[in-house]
């Protein structure tokens, strides 16, 4: 096992972008809620906070999650992969956590032919 | 609502290297497994044949999960998210989803101060 794999302390590996993807799971469901990015800023904000917070690579901006919407979510739960490269938020969520108003994002399931059907 | 997030097909939007993340998670216990990615190839193999199919970047090259390892991954429903940049797996995990052994990937927990402590 490298270090990366073993260690006890947090040492993210950002990518070229210096981001890295986070998942947020329903803490109390289990759904897989939504896929977005960190940078250094938003991941130590998380972790001092509790509360989500993001980089919108739309906006080129921190992005508070709920800061518009109100569909905040607490960390109940934080962990990181293997190879430090993927964060896990298992979360609280308050209202949808799509931006659609759909409590997932992931509301579509995919045919083997492609076809998409919204299932939630 | 976009196109992208009303659609009826499949039009995955790949980054600048041609790749998608994709969550894979039990589908039975809503575990989240890991965080890999796929490229327009893998992505057709993976619909195709019912079976995770990965991009390597380390190994810059297909990954059929479990090919070594044996630890295959049956793909039991796969979802897209709203602006179609993001894929998730519901799986049938055979043995250990992360290459060290461990279960899943994400078998750290991260403390507020940066701590790691094994979870799983």
């Amino acid at each position: 096992m490298s270090d990366l794999e073993t260690a006890a302390a947090l040492t993210p590996r950002f990518d070229a972008n210096g981001l890295i993807a986070a998942i947020a799971q329903d803490h109390a469901t289990g759904e897989v809620l939504m896929l977005a990015w960190m940078n250094a800023e938003a991941l130590k904000l998380t972790l001092e906070t509790g509360q989500a917070v993001y980089w919108s690579r739309s906006r080129q901006k921190l992005w508070r999650k709920g800061e518009e919407s109100g569909h905040t979510q607490r960390v109940v739960e934080a962990r990181i992969d293997c190879d430090q490269d993927a964060l896990l938020l298992r979360v609280d969520q308050a209202g949808a956590a799509c931006h659609t108003g759909a409590r997932t994002c992931f509301y579509r399931t995919i045919a083997p032919d492609g076809a998409l059907t919204r299932s939630s």
